[in-house]
């Protein structure tokens, strides 16, 4: 870790001094970025995905352009669910499809978890070209996709305002689930090792439909396996743990081996810091939708929200993805204004006092 | 109100004591009922709304099927903007859909805010008539939607999973959006008044989409109003706010003129109940999805339930409104649990005493 440059988000998830709070933007690479859609004219989405080369030029992105702390490995977490042996589709602008869903106990048994390394070796090699470019500038986040997340897209075959099917699917045959759950955790950590081994400096996990879960059902269909996935790859590199929606299981994650814990927008900094007595690394929180305000407001309320959660342990971020119609310069605006917060907040400055308190 | 041989729900929201907590089902009218089913292939949506003869049968169904405890009129929260001048088109089996969205100043000062028990009437005489029906048997809820919720329709012209057009408008143009909020809550309080004076013994207020808003804006742009609809309506009827999402707001909402506070299943009973201070009639919050489960399930979760918040001060509710995809029996259960959690509570039952501690 010596060669790197910026480390500020190892530093504050170590729990670290820091000199100003890192930050980045979750779906930063893609998108919203002119020179992405430029690329997506060209080659089609799992195109982009699976060859390291535009993978790899699609993460520099937001590095080069926009200048955050972080760059995240482009690809999807969808890769897993192909990796255990389904078909995933992909149409530009639309939600992903799975043509074969998982439906019975055979379905189940069918799931693949060995061979993950070969299976998705282009991800491996997209991360080590990458931290090659990257030369140090900033680290390289790897990701996956929570174990219940992928069962919801894996049952379902596309997204859902509910994902009823997928919550029948566990309510009724809760012991298939778990057989489930625990295919997709296994092949997870062994995901996960591999990025690290290849060259993430951290991972995250996205549970991106965790927040459809009541909370008790949460704690039987979510965080059993989000908890073995920390327990599994802390030891080989810094695990942030993102439970969209699920602000109620932020005081039993703070307790797992996660370095981190991810915020959607729903929680005030206050409570967050609150439910996790103190003890955990926080990331978050900005309205993604609120990038479409003026600049001067998305500057103001970035201040409010460092002084909300403080300049340490705490690496500044969206509370979901950034939406495809945010102009580049607010994207930018975010980003300046946490780096600028650092100059706002030195003692000699009489105003970062306040901002401080 | 004495001409009621079931008013138990009245007095829940009143915190009289009641022998057992009364239980409705959000969108118990429609949807999974095969009579209701029948309907519809026979009429198009706003016929079945605009027609008080079928509003009606359609609103005494799952009183008559499946033994609830109070009806709730048929009808839609977009019929408020079809009032204001906009027109709104709904495919079956599709959301709705408005052609022509407010997008400008000239757009929300076109607004029509009066007249609405004439534009309405439709409703007050669904009402009247449904009142007449049901003759004393169960209460009768009317409802409108919530202005921020609205509000979201009339912007986006569609549902939306981020509704970041209707937040960028908001967060650009507050005052405009104030205005435009301000026009939806004078109207929305006569619609519920008119409902009131037409035969609603009580009203419910859905702001299905406040938990879009981080806690901050939900008391800028939702809050507001919703205390403002509660304070001009409470007089006439008790008030139940739904604010779904907003687990956050249930301290600041505990405080209004609201008799009850409508709860989705992202909260547990225990925390409701702190959060409200013990001081307000709570509602809800069975996951809908859970209607799928079996029905040994469904009736221990619903004990559970119940066990979580108390047989006093508490409607049993779903958490959001039933899905289509219920099987009619599972409704009942649901139902049945909660008129048999008032067997099992009896003081002469030794099992009893344990579930009422």
């Amino acid at each position: 870790m010596s060669e790197l440059k910026n480390d500020l988000i190892l530093r504050a998830l170590r729990g670290e001094q820091v000199s100003r709070p890192p930050v980045w933007m979750m779906r930063q690479a893609g998108r919203y970025l002119p020179d992405y859609i430029k690329l997506r004219e060209k080659y089609d989405f799992f195109t982009r995905v699976e060859t390291p080369e535009l993978a790899c030029e699609i993460t520099l992105q937001p590095v080069d352009q926009v200048g955050v702390d972080a760059a995240i490995i482009f690809s999807d977490i969808l890769v897993i669910p192909q990796a255990m042996g389904l078909t995933v589709l992909l149409e530009e602008g639309k939600g992903p499809m799975l043509p074969k869903v998982v439906a019975t106990k055979a379905d189940v048994d069918a799931l693949i978890t060995t061979g993950v390394e070969e299976r998705l070796s282009y991800v491996m090699r997209a991360l080590a070209l990458t931290k090659r470019e990257l030369n140090g500038r900033v680290p390289l986040i790897g990701f996956a996709g929570a174990p219940w997340t992928l069962l919801c897209y894996m049952i379902e075959g596309k997204g859902s305002k509910t994902f009823d099917k997928a919550k029948q699917f566990c309510f009724t045959q809760p012991e298939l689930a778990n057989t489930m759950l625990q295919k997709i955790t296994d092949i997870t950590i062994s995901y996960l090792k591999a990025q690290v081994n290849a060259g993430a400096d951290l991972v995250q996990v996205f549970d991106s439909w965790s927040g459809m879960l009541s909370p008790a059902d949460f704690k039987v269909f979510a965080q059993p396996y989000l908890v073995q996935i920390a327990d599994a790859v802390s030891g080989h590199a810094p695990v942030i743990l993102f439970p969209k929606g699920s602000w109620y299981s932020l005081g039993d994650l703070s307790d797992s081996s996660a370095s981190g814990l991810g915020l959607d927008w729903s929680v005030t900094p206050k409570l967050a810091r609150q439910m996790t007595k103190d003890g955990i690394t926080l990331q978050g929180n900005f309205d993604p939708s609120k990038l479409l305000a003026p600049i001067s407001q998305i500057k103001k309320e970035v201040t409010e929200m460092i002084d909300g959660f403080g300049t340490q342990r705490y690496i500044a971020n969206l509370g979901h993805g950034i939406l495809p119609n945010v102009p580049v310069d607010h994207a930018r605006a975010f980003v300046d204004a946490v780096k600028e917060y650092e100059a706002s907040a030195r003692p000699s400055s009489k105003e970062s006092v306040k901002l401080n308190e």
